[in-house]
Order: C-alpha cells, then sequence, then structure tokens
C-alpha cells in the first residue's frame, strides 16, 4: 500500500503536548533507557486492569448459572450496578482514601478529600513519576481491585435481597470500607509497616468482600425453605454453562489480578517475576479445581461440577496473597488445599444455616485466609503472627462495619423482598422483566 | 531446567530477515530509543485490535439475547457472516479506499484499487514507519471499526431481515460506505481539514452503523405485531445473560477501541494517554449504566435490565468522539447523558413506529450524535458548528446511500421474509436449525 | 492527586532482588537496548498465553453447546477438568520431555525426568537469556498449547465416554505423547533437522489432538441411534448461542496462538510479523466462515450455523502451519479451502461411522493436514515431501499410541457409560448434576 497514509486528526489533536515536550527535550531528551519501565509498566496496568475488569463479567456469569432462573435477571443488574458504584464511588472518595499518605492523621475532613484526578493530556516525561507509571493506569488497575470486592457480596446473598438496599451498601463498600482497609497495607499504613503480606489481596480483597457478604448473610438470613425440617435443601443453579463460562473468565482474568499486582514490568527482573506470577497462578487454580474433583469423587461418590468450579477458584483466592515466591509445587499444594477447603467449607456452612448462593464464603473468605496464612510458608521476611494480625483486624473491621451497615439497612428500608416475592422470584417482583421469559421452567 | 532449550523452527524460518537486517546494521544499528515507539504502538494496536475483534462476540450475544428464542441462531449466523465479509470487504476495498492519500482526486479507477498489502516479512527497521507503527497492526487494527459498524445494523433489523440481503448490504456498508465516509476524517478528507474532532468514531463508527441500521429500519417495517392497535407490544428478549455478557464484553473491548485510537504508545505522554482513555471510558460506561438505573426506576417504577445494559453502551458510545480530554467528572456526565438518552429515545422511536429490536439506534445513533457534539466541552480545539457540520455530512451521506441500497435490494432479491416464516422464526424458515432445539418455548 | 502515594508492601519484598541488580549493575548496568527485546518477547509470551489459555473456554462453550443438554455438565467438567490435568502433567513431565536437547538419547531415565522449575524471583538481567525470554513465560505459553491438543479430543468423543477414563487418557496425552512428538519439531528432534515447518502446530497440537480423538472415536464406537438402519441421525447441539461464543473465543485465541509463536517481539521485523500474523489469522478464520457459509448454501439450499462456526475454525487451523508467510490473498485461499474441507468432511465422516460429534476431526486433524501440506505454497524453503512426513509420522506415532492406550483404558475400566446412561444422559449418571435443571426438555 501507498504510504502516503495519512494520520487521523485524533492524534493532531495530542500533538500539542508532543511539541510542547519536544521543547522540553531541547534541554534534555528523555531516552529509552529513561522512560521504558514508566511505559511498560503503565502497559502492565493497562493490560491487568483490563483484565481483572473483565472479571467483572466473570462473578456476573458465575452467579447468575448459579441462581435459578426466576432470580437471574435481578443478579445481573446487581452484578452491573455494582461495577457501575464501584467505579464511580472509588473515584469520588475511594482512591484518595485508599492511597494519601497520612490519612489516618490529617484525615477524615482533610486534605485527601478531592475526587480523583488524572495527569494533564499529553504529561511531559519530566513531569512524570518515571520510576512508577501514570496515575490514570494505576487508578484504572486498582479501581478494579474495589470493584471485585463488590463483585464477591452479590454472590453470597443473592436470590433475597432488595436491589436498591444491596446497591447502598455497595456505595459504602467501594467507597469507604474497601478503601480504608486495603489503605492499611497498600496505603502505607498500619499493616505494611507490621510486614503484613498480601501481595495481590487475599485478604485485602477476597476475605474483605468474603466477611461483607459473611455479615449480609447473617442479617439477611437463609433463604425460604433452604434449612427445612433440618434438612439442606438443595437449590441447583440454573446454568452451569454460564456458571462454567463465569469461572473461566475469573480464571483469565486472575492472571491480571496477580500479575499486575507486581506493579512493575520495566526490567528483566519484574517482567520475569510477572511470568513465574502467571505460571503459579495458573498451577494454583488448576491444582484447585482437581482437588475438588477428586475429593466430590471419593467423598461423595459423584463428581460434582460447582465444587469443581469453586475448588479453581478457591486455588486463585489461595495463591493471591502470595503469587510470587512460591515454586510450581507449592503453587500447586497452596491451592490445592484451597480446592480442600471448598469441598469441606460448603457444607459445614449450610450447617452453621449460613445460605450462601454461590458459595462465595468458602471461596474468598476461607481460602483467603488460608493464602494468607500459608505467605510464610515460602516468604521467608513474613511471620504468622502478623499474618494473622493482618487478617484479623482486616476481617473485624470489614465485618463489625458491615454488620452495623446490613443493620440500619434492615431497620430503616428492609433488605429482604417479601415471602411472596421471592418464592415468584426477584425478576418479577423486583425487575418486572426475566431472563429467560420463552423458556419453561419446570 | 536446563538451558539447552532449542528455539522451534519457526524461528529459524524468520531469521533469514534478521540476517539481512544485522547486515543493515554493520551500516548503523538502530537502538531502542529509535525503534521503541514503533514496537510500542505497534504492539497497542494488536492488543486493540484483539479487544475490538472481541467486540463482534459481545454484539452477537447482545443481539442473540435481545431477539426470540426462534430468531436466535439466524442473528447468530448473521454476527459471525457480517464479521467474516467486512474482513474480506475492508482488506479488497476499504482500507485502500479510507486511506488513500487524495482518493476524491485520483479516486475511483485510479491507483488506489488494489488490494491491501502487507509489509514483507521481517521487516528491516530502515524500512519501517518508525515513526508510526507496521502497516499490518494498523490494517488489523482500522478493520475492526469497520467490522464494528457493520454489527450495528445487524441488531436493529434482527427478526424479520432475510440474511443474504443483509449480508449484501453488509459487503456494501464495509467495502465502500464506511471506508468512504471515514476517510473524510481519518483519511485526511475535507472533515479533518475543516477542524472536526471525532476521536475515536462517535460519528465515524456508531453514529454511520446506526444511520445505516435507520434507512434499513425504515425500508423494512416494523415487526408483525410490534405496533398493534396503536399501542406498542412487548416482546422481550429470550436470553438477558446474554445479553449482559455481550455488554460486559463490549465495555472491555471498548478499552480497545477507544484506548488503542490514540495511534501511539511509545512515550510518556501517549502512554499516559492512552491510562487516560481507559479511565474515563470506564466512567463513561459506568455513568451510563447508573443513569439508566436510576432513571427506570424513578420513571417506569422498575429497574429494566436491558436499559440499563444499553445505558452502559450509550456511555461508551458517547464518550468515542473525545475520550482523552475530558476530566472524569465530565466524563461521568457525558455518558451519564447517554444513558439518559436511551431511557427516552427507546420509547420516542416506538412512537415514531420505526422498529429497532436491539435499540441500536439510540444508544449507537443517537448518544453517537451527542458525543461528537459534546466534544467542544472539553476540547478547545473544535466547534459546535463544526462537529455539527460532520456529523449532518456523514449522516446525510450514510442514510441516503444505505437507503438507496436497501431500496434496490427490497425491489430485487426482496429483503423481508415471509409473513409466515416471520411467525414461525426464522431458524427455522432461513436455516432450517433451532439455537436451542431441546427446550420448550412458551 | 497528591503523589505522596506509597508503593504496596508486595514491591518492597521483591525489592531485595532488585537491590542485588542493582549492584551487579554497579560492574555494568544493562541499558534498553540490551534487555528491551527480552521484556518484550517475555510479554508477548504472557499476553499470547492468556489468549490461548482462553481458548480452552472457547472449547469448552462451544462444546457444550454442541451437545445435547442432558450432556451439557459432564462436557464441562470434561473441559474445566482437562485443563487442570494438563496443567499439571507438563508441568510434571511434559515441558522437560519437550524441551530435553537430546531426549531421544538420554531420555526416558536420564536427566530430564525433573519437574519444571521456573527463575529465582527478581532473576537479575546477567541470569536471563537475553536474547530470548523469561523460562517462566515460555513454560506458560507452552503450557496452553498442550492444553489445547487435549481439548480438542473431548468434544469427539462426547455423550458417551466415561469422566475417568478420559481424564486418565488426557494426562497421558498432556503429559507424554503430545511432550514427544512436539519435541521432534520443536524440542529440535528430527523434525525440525529435517526442515519440517508447522510454525504454530496444524499438525503437532490440532492433528495430533485430531489423530488422538480419531483413535478414541473407533474404540469408542459411535452414539445410541446415531447410525440407525444406515441412516445418519441428526443430534443437533442444545445451545447454539454457546457454540457461537465459543467459536468467537477460539478465533480471539488464536491470534496469541499464532501471534505468540513468532517467539519474537523486540525488534521492527519480529514486531511487524507479529501484525502480519495477526492479520493473516483473521482473514484464514473469515474465509473459512464465508466458504462454509456459501457452500451449505449452495450444497444444502440452507446455511448451517455449525457449518459457518467449525469453517471459522477449519481456517484457522489451516494457517496454523505458516501464519506469517502468506500474503493476505494466500491466507484466503488457505482458509477458504480449510472451510470447504469441512463442509465435505463432515458427511463423509458419517458415512465411515465415524461418530464425531462436534467436528473436531475435519476442523483439527483434516483442516490441520491440509495446512501443514500447504506450507510450501508460500514458503520456499520447505518441500511436500518433508511436510508429508512430518505429518505422517507425528499422526501414525500420536494414533497407534492413543489406540493402545484407548484399547487398555476399555479393557481394563471400560471407556463407555451404560446404555442406559447413554440414554438418561451421563448428567444424571455420570454427575448426578444437570446443566439446566429448570428448563423442560422437549
Amino acid at each position: 500500500m501507498k504510504l502516503t497514509k495519512l494520520i487521523p486528526a485524533s492524534v493532531v489533536a495530542s500533538a500539542l503536548p508532543l511539541v510542547a515536550f519536544a521543547q522540553d527535550a531541547e534541554v534534555a531528551a528523555p531516552t529509552f533507557d529513561e522512560i521504558g519501565p514508566y511505559i511498560l509498566t503503565t502497559l502492565l496496568f493497562l493490560i491487568g486492569g483490563f483484565l481483572v475488569m473483565w472479571m467483572a463479567a466473570g462473578f456476573a456469569m458465575l452467579e447468575a448459572g448459579l441462581v435459578r432462573s426466576k432470580n437471574v435477571a435481578t443478579q445481573l443488574t446487581k452484578n452491573v450496578a455494582l461495577f457501575a458504584i464501584a467505579s464511580i464511588m472509588y473515584w469520588l472518595i475511594g482512591f484518595n482514601l485508599m492511597y494519601p499518605g497520612e490519612w489516618m492523621v490529617e484525615g477524615i475532613m482533610g486534605p485527601w478529600f478531592s475526587v480523583t484526578s488524572l495527569e494533564p493530556v499529553g504529561l511531559a516525561a519530566a513531569d512524570a513519576s518515571l520510576d512508577y507509571a501514570s496515575v490514570a493506569s494505576d487508578f484504572f488497575f486498582q479501581l478494579m481491585f474495589c470493584a471485585t470486592t463488590a463483585s464477591i457480596v452479590s454472590g453470597t446473598l443473592a436470590e433475597r435481597i432488595k436491589l436498591w438496599p444491596f446497591l447502598i451498601f455497595t456505595a459504602v463498600l467501594t467507597g469507604v470500607i474497601y478503601p480504608i482497609e486495603a489503605s492499611w497495607q497498600w496505603g502505607g499504613g498500619f499493616l505494611s509497616e507490621m510486614g503484613f503480606s498480601d501481595f495481590a489481596g487475599s485478604t485485602l480483597v477476597h476475605a474483605a468482600g468474603g466477611f461483607a457478604a459473611l455479615a449480609g448473610a447473617i442479617v439477611l438470613g437463609p433463604r425460604i425453605g433452604k434449612y427445612k425440617d433440618g434438612r439442606v435443601q438443595a437449590m441447583p443453579g440454573s446454568n452451569l454453562a454460564l456458571a462454567t463460562l463465569g469461572t473461566f473468565i475469573l480464571w483469565l482474568g486472575w492472571f491480571g489480578f496477580n500479575g499486575g499486582s507486581q506493579l512493575a514490568a520495566g526490567t528483566v527482573g519484574d517482567i520475569t517475576d510477572v511470568g513465574r506470577i502467571f505460571a503459579n497462578t495458573n498451577m494454583a487454580a488448576a491444582s484447585g479445581a482437581l482437588v475438588a474433583l477428586i475429593l466430590t469423587q471419593v467423598v461423595y461418590g459423584k463428581v460434582d461440577l460447582t465444587m469443581v468450579l469453586n475448588g479453581a477458584l478457591a486455588g486463585l483466592v489461595s495463591i493471591t496473597a502470595e503469587p510470587l515466591a512460591p515454586s510450581l509445587l507449592m503453587s500447586l499444594i497452596i491451592g490445592g488445599i484451597g480446592g480442600a477447603i471448598v469441598v469441606f467449607a460448603v457444607p459445614m456452612l449450610d450447617k452453621m444455616k449460613i445460605d450462601d448462593v454461590v458459595g462465595a464464603i468458602p471461596v474468598h473468605l476461607i481460602a483467603g485466609i488460608w493464602g494468607t496464612l500459608a505467605v510464610p510458608l515460602t516468604n521467608d521476611g513474613t511471620s504468622f503472627v502478623t499474618q494473622f494480625i493482618g487478617v484479623a483486624t482486616v476481617g473485624i473491621f470489614v465485618f463489625v462495619v458491615s454488620l452495623i451497615i446490613w443493620i440500619i439497612l434492615k431497620m430503616t428500608m428492609g433488605i429482604r423482598v417479601s415471602e411472596e416475592s421471592e418464592i415468584t422470584g426477584l425478576d418479577k417482583a423486583e425487575l418486572g422483566m426475566e431472563a429467560y421469559p420463552e423458556f419453561y421452567k419446570g
């Protein structure tokens, strides 16, 4: 083809800052040695960020597949809405609350309360944090972790919670609760000073989401008929193909979740570490799935697909606290124990009459704790005691604050649909539309 | 592991040009300073391109979920086929028609009529456009925009259009109509000379696709029973889980759509801008979804999931004309207005008896116009008048040419299935197969 | 926002090796010129790897959509489990068996029998293979090819094979059979020395998977009622939306499959070649789909969506042996012939009473052979005879070894479910759960 191809006008628009940059460059043009790491780490955040964003679709499909068809449209609505709310609340409050420097001191009414703003268009190299990455890409990446925390909650509380109270809780969780507890570690708070280690968030994201879900499940109570006459009533998911799709999406997205958390990609050591994290993450997921497969065969006599899916996810959650240091063999062990946790924790929760529709508490909370406590096995700079303190403080904080908010919501607007609506299905009651209107439901 | 690992033969094959390159290098080996931006921009096009390609799956799932089950297999077939046709037509005619330099002058029979060819294998640095990117990657990326334009049309015309006339229209749209109008701006035509600004294609892709769809909807007429006795008959989509999946896919792909349209990733300013675009794009989608959520609750008393999905998409379309310049707050406003447009435009279209099965006209056409006209709010170098002229010329051109083609197709081979086929469903009539053959339809 | 943002503790943990690296650097700090290609090729493997991992989801959805609803949950279970098993077996045996240097000599009990281990955390540039990429990223990428081979088998044998024998076969295939035959070429074995050329695995992955599937289909026999009274009984897939989704996923993943197989991205020539591969891969898929679309219309009088999907996949398989050298026109021809193969090979297989549920043998085996034999058309350094020898040796090896294993499995634990289970459906019989428990099956 001819090389007379013109550059689209959009480039011309953005050329102005480049010109400005070129003028700076007359002083000292930055070499690729100087800007390469910044560019590559920014790229890591963008790729990692879109992979973690994709996890929102994974949660949506997993949950839509594991609820009964009469509640599918509502569950889908919650998943889209929670992601939208997280995107806005994390911008409005969360990001600046999470990374404020000394927010515990100046906090609350102090200088941190400003909405997030990005770098100017066409940032000059001289004005960039060349030892890190673009703020915009970092914000984009961090936002997705905040949204993930909220996604965890929606599955547990499915099939009986009202739409709006759930969304209000989501706003508080993503705007305040998650940013505060994550700040303790990733914002340079007391946990990071203590030496707590949580590479990509087994505790800060997954267990935190699980604690918020647990508080909600307790306040909300189980679904009608779930624990009847002392027996657990199976309420099988309506679409295991969707649930499997959701699991594969999450598995894929997790490479961004853990790999991006290296927070650097511009040196040989960093990019090699990202590769190591990818391999370990995949191994833990595979191991969690396989252990759940074998255990359900051995324990129940038949393989249980939903357990296999949750086993893979539990493997992923387990390796998230430390996906870098373990060997592949250790990743297999850590993930495999995660898978085993699911198989045994799901019936245990049912014994406690905590109704967790999709198994998010075993997967995210219990396997998240396991993963966090397992860090000292492979990371010499950490201690079991510190890890325990980290889990405990995050857990207590998230659980208690969530509990209070759930109770307030319950006492004010109510959080549970009417008995009739629950039996009819939330789709007709809350939305007035069905996910599969043409398919006869048996 | 042993480091005796051998390099696969495929590398050996491609080593020949590298040798040639090394010989050039004796003259002056290119440093990473010289080739880094080329490599990174090419990488941006490849990543952006596969993300936009993935949007084809998003449209397929969205539309398959929003049509009734008797038409799902046909809708899927159309989506796969239109992407295949776009891939071939854009190669055969489109790309060279769109980026010809002075096609308006030498045009039609001139030197531009040649199929697209790529650079030779193992291109030497000396032969590369080091200030831009690889032609192959650019072609790949641009092709996906062409295919997107066609994807927009298929949803509007669903459930009543014949397969083959639709595919013939697609061939004309992707081979000729889109490349011509896009060339006015991105090919350096009169719109770009006027100062029209459309960063990633609110008008050039989305409104254009919407105008083509509108022309088709007018010529084709509404579905049987849609507007009966002066009332609008709801024809709910058969699978909202698929529709939600499709929306998430589109949301994900849009990061490639807008981010890749920076057309550069090898400087601090460019990669930071890409990050800014990602963050703004996400915000606009979130805002569009949330506004539609709130508005449907307020206006109709119940949340409407399909409106929420279309609200997110309208937010994305709205920010596409200028995803770089706005702040996050402005992105929220621009996307939110897009979401509101959907809520009000859908019933408005119904009043006009324009039957748009999936809501593509509100989402892509009306929100696309809004986004284009909103550019001067944040981009000082643009004017409302110029933006209006751009929308108007593209709109008139695409609408009129599409109308003519639809009418010709109608008069020659016919574009609408028989009444009986429409009632039975296109799957049985056109394909002889069903999407869900085992599920009883109520 | 304030720039006081603290770097998460996870970075601090990984900073120790960086310090060590900085000390090395005192001797001679590596410039970006030296490490850029290593970083970019590693990044290519990570991006390519996650795209190919995503293909596992594609196979799962394709197969879940093409089996009847009574077997969907089992098919999903197989797909998740086979990916998990491949991940573990390729680590345990496969990777070191495939890339051992001279495994044919020292092999079997020799030094290769060690599980795969990755580079240490925070690898110093001085210790890295700067002319290639990180071992971890390479392992991650290669593993996905191994898993793909296994994914091909599961579709053919669907709806009648027992879960556990299938998984045992998968372990042997991914741990031993695939690594051995792939080693002949990619491990520097006799095929690569002969000049055999198979860029990304038309033979080594796709035909190999197809031969293993063919052996299984012969030993297993057709489904009950498939060939009744000399007629072929259609058994339509239960969910064509899922099948289409699966195809789009595979199409997307294939950019990683073929593009990543360039095995380098850090020079102008390499990244341009990756772009060329992306464009050619897309063209072949588009052409395969379109040819199948047109041929089914012409031959059968109606378009067949499953043929169109398999046509796209056959186009992809066909171009996989040489996605770099062809022009776009040649890619269109090669992929189009792949699409035609599917249309004619599917009924041919049925005539031979080989029951291939999803059409994997036409798509992966026959189109894979075609693609391999077509390499000399565009790649001067190859010969038809050598290509034939490559296909034949791989084919005979994989087919014979697979046949032996299937026969052993049949004679020991049995590979086929009971007649009753097959009629009831594997989901109830093998898993005790259904994929769509609420939908009435007609």
